[in-house]
């Protein structure tokens, strides 16, 4: 089940003249999520480096799960066995898994891709496995994510060089709406109480992603995603087809721009009317060191943090900004640990480094987009937008 | 400051013909302590893998911290700018600092031990350093740990398949001693308000125990450790020196057994007249896959363990085993994470599961104290001392 109910929009508020941005709210089979929305990336059963409860605690409303990577491991016999992925994993809140269609694609060399699905050769041990619509929708039945993706091609960028052309770019589109009628087909065979959302393709095409969007709109699925983005075009392509695609889909439906991107992206997709993104970029970050703040990116590997008593954020309430009391450094709290600490654990390579980065970044795309929403709520998400801008612009 | 009051000994209930395990209560600077009582160790000024809010709700009363760690890394510089390890580990509660001995000691081909100290090049940047009684209690001082350790040689029980001889042992038992009263004498220069502990060395030979014993003893220190033990002896020797010098030790003062060991180690070592006990093996083992378990050991890299639903062990209560609730699965609660997701987790190399291990490990170890207390309280040490066995015999 999924009902969608669209709130607000910034263009009835006359703030930001031009803006698709809207505030919603999403019923699935787990629960409610509010629009705009992060969905934290757990690919493997787990957002990597936190607990559930953190997440929880962070105000995580939906999370997602990968199909590929859990039919790999720990494999159907196991998932099957917890009656799907939230008793497995202990998330009791929405769950969406893609198809496993952009693992099987990154495969390169490994796969084969045909009309009827992808043959391709287990990353864990070799097995010569199948994944096609039909086998996507019997795991992700399996898995009972509250929202199921269709299997699509991921049309690339590039090729080894060679920049996708109108005429391959166009070959694969088909071939994903003609895997959206199967995933749709296999769907309602197996009875799946949950959602299944349709995938716009096309390239760096328009006239491509115009085709893919008014077949897909006329399979009328519950929702629908913008693929084949972030996947190594250049920026300005990126925020072309940002520009292009969302505002076109259903109003009345939610929409999900896949796999995007920095904080800036997200900001600029919910303007271009998107309701939900999903990126491993806090998590893989806070693993790298990178701290995502309100005034800027932070290297906590820079040596001038070594002695500095601050928090990542000074504004920040996470478990890492603010400790126990919740309390912002710059509202008077000092529960928090400083970046001096962290650049300490950086250094000694301590796990507790990467888990208070992955709290915080992951904390603060969420609070970014609770920021979104209750300007949208305010009438005012012109003037969030122009104030976000300035505050990152800042520096730390 | 240290008020120790020994609350209740076993051989006054005759439940445990002699034994001579000891209920107290430790008051520090920063807190009370009941005794016995497990350490987490924090070498580098974090229990590998845990949030110390994750320590206090298991139920942690006082932690180590190293150093000879803390002081190559961050250094004293940045020690000194938070007053201490409290504020830059964001810790409230009492922490126990080792002397940077040990550490010292096992630099082996690196290090130069002469009467007045040890020189040593930095493992971290090659530089030139220079450890005695003195430097060690300045940096202890400035760490403000609760309770501080005297500068000692660790007595090795073999070099290169060379079994220390009672000459070398006396030697560098008396060079300890020796050590003792510099040690003493900085501390009291410095006006540290914490306390120092004496550390009784002598090897494997009781005659030297006792005669370092006695001469510390005559220095009157607040507490007391026994040290070169757990360094590589085989099982039946530690045992030998675990029987021995305890609970010769001062009655009215606690006893300290550095580096002690399994949970087998520590109900004896309670036994023998032991309070207070450290060891790498709760959140070591967890790294490596190694569980405790109420009913023995458990790998959880073990195939059997794939399609488990259980969780580590049905009878605790940790946030691994209980989730958020608490509950123990015995009692019905199905909020903990299963063996087959820990499994996977293993499997996968996600970070989660040393996560969850070492919470698990560390409120074992913190469990099995609790349970010990309960036992002397309630005058039946003994009792749960042939239950113990009887469960840990029983197996996963």
């Amino acid at each position: 089940m999924l009902q969608f109910e669209l709130l607000k929009t910034d263009d009835a508020q006359g703030d930001y003249a031009g803006s698709h941005a809207r505030r919603g709210r999403l019923t699935l089979n787990h629960g409610v999520v509010e629009t705009p929305i992060f969905m934290p990336v757990g690919t493997y059963g787990t957002v990597k480096g936190v607990l559930p409860r953190s997440l929880e605690e962070m105000g995580a409303q939906i999370i997602l799960g990968n199909t590929f990577h859990l039919w790999m491991r720990p494999g159907q016999d196991v998932m099957a066995s917890f009656g799907g992925l939230h008793q497995f994993e202990k998330w009791s809140r929405p769950i969406l898994t893609d198809s496993g269609g952009f693992q099987v694609w990154s495969l390169g060399e490994m796969r084969r891709i045909t009309e009827e699905g992808v043959h391709f050769a287990s990353p864990v041990n070799g097995d010569k496995l199948f994944m096609s619509p039909e086998v996507s929708m019997q795991i992700q039945t399996l898995l009972n994510s509250d929202i199921a993706m269709q299997l699509d091609e991921c049309t690339p960028y590039e090729t080894k060089g060679h920049i996708t052309t109108e005429r391959e770019a166009r070959q694969s589109m088909e071939m994903s709406l003609r895997w959206a009628t199967r995933s749709r087909d296999e769907f309602q065979r197996l009875q799946n109480p949950n959602a299944l959302f349709g995938i716009v393709q096309g390239g760096m095409f328009e006239n491509l992603r115009e085709e893919s969007l008014e077949q897909l709109v006329a399979m009328d699925f519950p929702g629908y995603a913008i693929g084949g983005v972030s996947v190594g075009e250049p920026k300005d392509e990126m925020l072309r087809i940002m520009a292009h695609t969302p505002h076109k889909l259903p109003a009345h439906k939610p929409r999900y721009l896949m796999g995007v991107g920095t904080p800036e992206d997200l900001v600029e997709g919910v303007a271009q009317g998107v309701d939900m993104f999903d990126c491993v970029m806090p998590t893989r970050n806070a693993r790298n060191g990178t701290l995502f703040t309100r005034f800027g990116d932070l290297k906590i590997r820079n040596a001038r943090h070594k002695t500095d008593h601050q928090p990542l954020d000074p504004s920040c309430t996470c478990h890492a900004c603010a400790g126990a009391s919740g309390v912002a450094w710059a509202d008077g709290g000092r529960d928090g640990f400083s970046r001096a600490y962290q650049h300490h654990l950086d250094r000694c390579g301590e796990m507790l480094g990467p888990m208070l980065a992955s709290i915080h970044n992951l904390h603060y795309y969420l609070n970014l987009m609770r920021e979104v929403r209750e300007a949208l709520d305010g009438g005012r998400f012109g003037e969030f937008v122009r104030q976000f801008k300035a505050d990152r612009a800042r520096g730390v």
